[in-house]
Parts: structure tokens; C-alpha cells; sequence
């Protein structure tokens, strides 16, 4: 029975194991062979004079980053990497690497982010770049256990559209048979559709695309967006329900990833609840203290404005009580202020990570909304039509998944977040 | 604090509840109002003569299909649906229906699927129609669960891509930017790419696209895939880990689902393991016997062919030893025996649910392979690469989410197993 490298303790008496050769180091009689599997590191020590004869011509031959197995016997030692070696009996070459490399796994410093995403399937054995992915995965079984777990149901939506979600504006458009359609920004429209169903609570983890001209850090093309939208609640419930979710899941990093954690070399911390409740205006008005730019009562916040406020407020927040004149045709006014709208950002310091509102639920208003922005109720037919026949109040967000393993890991790009990043000019591997 | 339905029950003194109102009853005197929520029914009770004005004047404005707020005394009846009734206090309009509605949710008999579909939003109010996507949803939340306890990665890869998997046909173009891009068929190339990365076992549930012209009750142009690939397993290894999957679908709907089965009126049962193996020669001759058109070795299998075996072996069953001429280019030829493969297909009595094989792991044997099926190596040059590198031995296979729930609950038709089809003509809602 093949053992993963960190099943190999000093205790383990023999073992066969599978590993890629991350390393190779020959001291004349005797050799090493640091072999590597997604659990760790185990040395493989070849005494050349005691080896049989088919593992010293198999190891001869190995070059680093094949696929071997080797089996033998395990002995405790203070020299090796976890306490212990394995002395081989046998040595087989299961599939053999190429040399040169086109990126080195073993080096310490990380080439650029375009040179490892061209050859991500090197790139992502190294185990600070397996950790990232490791936790990823993490924090979508957190994401989905939490919210099974607090009777949400799970749809999945239609990512081919025939109209855009907010306007005509950021959209790839497809060749669908003789039809043109686009590919959906957001399942926003959806899944208010499903609350006009009764669906209750729904959520859906899946792709959003967006083609967004700018090439920043920050952005991606192809993005997984964490969607949420519950009936009877307002933007207060579904605030609550967001910070539970991002507890959720930096808990469950900081209980299952704490080896992931360590390769990476980050500081990691549950942030503390309950976020911070900042309104539009404040918000406005801490970005004014320390930033050059001229920034008014009504403009977006622009990146230098979010990372001020973030400075400031040192933590995880929310900017609350937007100008309805900012925020999507869907967003709920207050009903005594009606400027102000029902939506809020959750922020991390470092950026915005969530967007979300109550929405409007009254047919009539949603219709005048969409033309206070501009747009066309006709395009939105298949849309509104739900909101004439008993629409409940409801309420959601939309969480980025990217941004939030970024923010988390403290990640410079956000392509480091993404397996295979889509950007202005990256369409492979 | 508001209850749904289901926690409305005889002992209950009073309650609070928000729902739809499913019918209405009036008898003079009395009057009926069936509410209804995704956890069952309730019915509230006005007795004219002793109802609160407020009461009565909200209970005349109201339609069905309107959202409401009732509140008032419970009382155990054996009269009305679940052995209680509500006797109202308040009565509030929350959002109204507009009449005549598009499509009656409380008729016994379902429209048209085309009627429906188009307005889903009223459809899958219907218990029937919100109980599949229950069960669907609890098949995911039995997945994700089964896929992480045994250790899988959850992976997300691009749906968005420069080439096919498997040659230049049935595929959706995207403007991507200046360039040409596709909609990705499948996840194989990626999941396959994380074999070389090391990732040992990973998972992805996502959507798929094909640009499929036929429109049949079995094909969706969109999709949901259940993809995995496992390292250093062959066939027969995923083969052993499809079965459990499928297992812990059922055995979650067995478990968790038992109102959802008794809405939809099915029998349901748990598979028995171990599903039978036939291979492809096998099952060629058992469908030579009982269909009239001609199948020769090296044939696809029909939809009839597929029936006629399903028909004979009468339970979920795995057609193995398929031609390699028959099967992609990526399916592992056998040493001895290179016109047969390691693939295999798992069947429903009805239909194929899923695809898989040992994957050719070595780099030159693939390019031949390529070569063989008419394509060109050139155009798999980002995939070919890591084969090059230290790509271990792995299996895998894709399930269809919408297949798997169709055959389950024995659905007429794929569309009703997914909440807005996309097919040869329809791109709304």
C-alpha cells in the first residue's frame, strides 16, 4: 500500500512511496533524493557501496521532477527533513521529466507571475503555490458547508444570457447558433428570480465574466463569484449573514490549513466581529483627510479613496447607505430618503471584497429605476415580468472568490488566487 | 418571530407566518386561505363574524400568488392539511399578484415544458417542480461532502479557452477582446494539467458547454459536469469511486428527501453495488439481439442500442473495453491489446450518465494518438507540455449533474433536471 510522504514517520518501518524528485544531491558515495508529494518532503539516501544494483541505475538515470517509486526501509535521523529517511530497496522511474526545465520547482525565488502561469502544472508544485490552492480549496468546503448547513439551497443558473444584468456595457458576446448572446456578468438577475419562486435562500458558487478593458492586480476577466440572496431579510440581515460567512471561512483555514499557512509564511488571524459600519458620507469624508485627488459627495470611490479609508479603518467593514445614484438600477431607496439606497460594500482594507443590497421588490419602482439609469425596461422583460406576481422583499450579496483568498493570503496579484487567470491578454494555458 | 410552514404543527399556540397564497376558498361564512412556503402548507381560517375588520378587508384585496404576513391562533383540526389551522389576527398583503396569472400553480395538471420553463419563476413554486430542485440540491451539498471526506481538491478551472478538447466541433465562440475564444466543453485538459501539477486527486462541479445542434429530451447546450481526476489510479480504481459517488447521491436523497420523493410520487431506491461490468463486445451483442437496425463492432452505440442493454441489465451498469477508435484520443489503449482501452462509460438503464479511462500518461504515445484522430499536436501544445515534465499515471471520468437527477427521478425530459435550460432555441429566461 503506497503511503503519502507525510504518512513516513520516524516510527514507519518500511515504506513504499510516490514522489516527484524536487531534488538531487550527490556526495560521491553516498546520494540523496529529496522526493516530493502534496503532504511533504521525504529524503531518499542511496549508500552507493550497500544499493542494490537496479536502484543505483534507475537513480543514475533520474532526472529531477520525474514521477519515481521508491520503497524500502524507514530510519530516524536528525539530518533529514521530518526526522527520517528512507533507504531504498527499489527505485523505479514511473515517468521520466525532460532537462532542461522551463522553470525551476526547487528555487527559492519565484520567477514572474507570467513566466509560472505559462507553466502552472511546474509552477503549482512548488508548496507555497500548492498551499494557496490547498486553502482554496478550503474555503469553498467551508463556503458550502456553511451555508448547507443554514438550509440555503444550492441552484445553478444559466452563465449564456440573452441580455446583460446591468446595461450593455463589459460583456463577451457568443456566436449562439444564429443567435447573439453574452455571457453572464452575474446570476444577480436569477437569483432574484428564484426568490420570486419561494426558493427561500438560495446561493451559487460559479463563474462570472467580465470584459473589462483594464489590466490591474486586482481584476480578472473570468472571476468565481459566491452568490447569496435571501427572501424576508433586509441589507442588515444579509450584512450578518456575510460577516458569518467570512468567519467561516478564515476559521476553517486557520483549523485545516495551519501546515498551508506556514509554507506560505503569512501571518494569519481571524478577523473580529463585528465588522465596522461606516456610511457613504463617512467614508467620503476620511478618504478627503489623506488623499491629493478632489473627491466629491456622489463619486465612486476610486482606488486611492479605498485605500486611504482602509488604512484608516485597519479591518474588514462595511460602507453602508450609498447614493442610489451610484449603486445598480436594483438596489432598495430608503423609503424616507430616497437618495440613499439599501446597498453597502464590504471592504478589506486593501480593497472592496462584496457588494450587495435589498433589493427592490415593487415592479413599479424597479421600472422607474431602470429608467433613472438610463436603461430599458423592455430589455428586461423576462426579468421584471416575476415582480407583478407576489415578488417577497428580499435581499444579497455577490463575494469575490478571488479577492477574498487574496486579501486573506496577502496575495500582491490577483492571478495568484486563480488557477488559470483570464485577463486582457492571457486566454491559456 | 416568523415560522415557515413546517413548523407550524397542532401543538403550536400561535404563530407568525409568511407565505403564498395558494388557493382560496370561500363559503360564505367561512373562507379559506391556503398559504403556502418551500416547507409546505397552512391553512388560514376566517370565520367572517368574528374576524378583525383589517382582517377581512386584506383578505377580499388579496389574490393568490400574493406574498403574505399572517398571524394569529393555531388550532388542531383534522379538517385541513397537516392537522392545524390558522385562525388570523393579522392578515397583511406583503406583495400582490397581478390577474390573471401566466401559468396556474395550483392546477394538478403541468403546462407544456416550453410554458413552464418560460415562466419559471411561478413553475417552480409548485411542490413537484421545487422538490427536484431540493433533491438537486442536496445530490450537490451529498457531492461536495463525499468528494472532500475522501480528500479530493476542489478545483476551478477557465471556462473560457484558446482551443477544443477534442478537435473543433460543437463548440460556442466567444469575442474575446481582439481574439477568438471558445467555451470550454469540458474541464479534461485542466484536470489532467493538475495531474502534472501533483495535485493526486481533484474535483470540479461546474458548468460545460456544447454547441450540440440536435434538441433532444437527454442534451443540454449548457451543463453541469461533475469532473475527477485521480492520480496513480487506473480505470478500474474510478470505476470503484464513480459507484460510491453515485451511492452517496442516492443515499443522501434516501436520507434527507423523504417529503421531496413523496411530492414527486416516484419510487425510490438505492442502487445496489456492485454495478455489473459488460464490455463495449459484450454489449454489442446484446443489442444486436434485440434491435432491428444493423451494429457492427467499431459503433457508436445508438439511443436504441443503448436501450435495448439498459432494458436487458435493468439496473446502473459499466460498458467497459471500448474500441480505441471509438473513444478520445486521451483514453489509455490496453499494453496488450492497443485497439481496446481502458474506458468505460457508466449507464442508467436509460442513458449514459458518465465517461472515463485510464489516461495515456506518456507524452509521445499521446501525440500518436492526436495524430491518429485526425488532429493536429500543434493546437495541444499548452496540454502536451506537461506530459513532458513528470506527469504521473491518473484516471478520471465526468458525470452529468442533470443526467444523474433526470434518471434518478425519472424525468420525461433534461430540462426539467436544470432551473433554465439553454437548448437549440432557448436563451431566456
Amino acid at each position: 500500500m503506497r503511503k503519502y510522504l507525510n504518512e513516513v514517520t520516524p516510527e514507519t518501518e518500511t515504506a513504499k512511496v510516490i514522489g516527484w524528485v524536487h531534488e538531487i544531491r550527490d556526495l560521491g558515495g553516498l546520494s540523496f533524493y529529496i522526493l516530493r508529494d502534496r503532504t511533504g518532503f521525504l529524503q531518499a539516501t542511496i549508500v552507493k557501496k550497500k544499493a542494490p544494483e537496479a536502484v543505483l541505475n534507475a537513480a543514475r538515470d533520474v532526472s529531477r521532477e520525474s514521477v519515481v517509486m521508491v520503497s524500502g526501509i524507514v530510519k530516524p535521523t536528525e539530518k533529514a527533513p521530518g526526522g527520517r529517511e528512507l533507504i531504498p530497496e527499489e527505485f523505479e522511474i514511473i515517468s521520466r521529466a525532460e532537462t532542461p526545465l522551463p522553470l525551476d520547482v526547487s528555487e527559492k525565488v519565484l520567477a514572474e507571475v507570467d513566466t509560472r502561469i505559462d507553466n502552472r502544472y511546474l509552477d503549482a508544485r512548488r508548496p507555497k503555490i500548492n498551499s494557496i490552492f490547498s486553502i482554496r480549496s478550503n474555503v469553498t468546503r467551508a463556503l458550502y458547508e456553511f451555508m448547507f448547513s443554514e438550509g440555503f439551497i444550492n441552484i445553478t443558473t444559466s452563465k449564456i444570457v440573452a441580455a446583460a444584468t446591468e446595461g450593455g456595457t463589459e460583456l463577451f458576446p457568443i456566436a449562439y447558433f444564429d443567435k447573439e448572446a453574452f455571457l453572464n456578468q452575474s446570476p444577480q438577475l436569477y437569483k432574484q428570480m428564484m426568490m420570486a419562486a419561494g426558493f427561500d435562500k438560495v446561493f451559487e458558487i460559479g463563474p462570472i465574466f467580465r470584459a473589462e478593458e483594464h489590466n490591474t492586480t486586482r481584476h480578472l476577466n473570468e472571476a468565481t463569484s459566491i452568490d447569496v440572496e435571501v427572501s424576508f431579510a433586509d441589507h442588515n440581515g444579509v450584512m450578518e449573514l456575510l460577516e458569518k460567512v467570512i468567519i467561516a471561512a478564515y476559521g476553517a483555514v486557520e483549523k485545516n490549513c495551519q501546515n498551508e499557512i506556514e509554507t506560505l509564511g503569512i501571518e494569519f488571524e481571524v478577523p473580529k466581529t463585528p465588522f465596522p459600519k461606516v456610511t457613504y458620507a463617512e467614508a467620503i469624508d476620511i478618504a478627503a483627510i489623506s488623499i491629493d485627488e478632489e473627491i466629491s459627495y456622489g463619486d465612486d470611490l476610486s482606488t486611492a479613496a479605498e485605500r486611504a479609508i482602509g488604512d484608516e479603518m485597519g479591518e474588514h467593514y462595511f460602507i453602508t447607505d450609498w447614493p442610489t445614484s451610484i449603486k445598480p438600477y436594483y438596489a432598495m431607496p430608503y423609503e424616507d430618503e430616497p437618495e440613499i439606497c439599501k446597498a453597502f460594500d464590504l471592504m478589506h482594507p486593501k480593497m472592496e471584497l462584496s457588494s450587495g443590497a435589498q433589493r427592490i421588490h415593487q415592479h413599479d419602482l424597479l421600472v422607474e429605476q431602470i429608467r433613472e439609469k438610463g436603461l430599458s425596461p423592455d430589455s428586461f422583460e423576462f426579468y421584471l415580468k416575476p415582480f407583478r406576481y407576489g415578488m417577497p422583499p428580499h435581499a444579497g450579496w455577490g463575494l469575490g472568490m478571488e479577492r477574498l483568498i487574496m486579501t486573506m493570503l496577502d496575495l500582491p496579484n490577483i492571478r495568484e488566487a486563480v488557477l488559470f487567470p483570464r485577463d486582457r491578454h492571457r486566454l491559456t494555458p
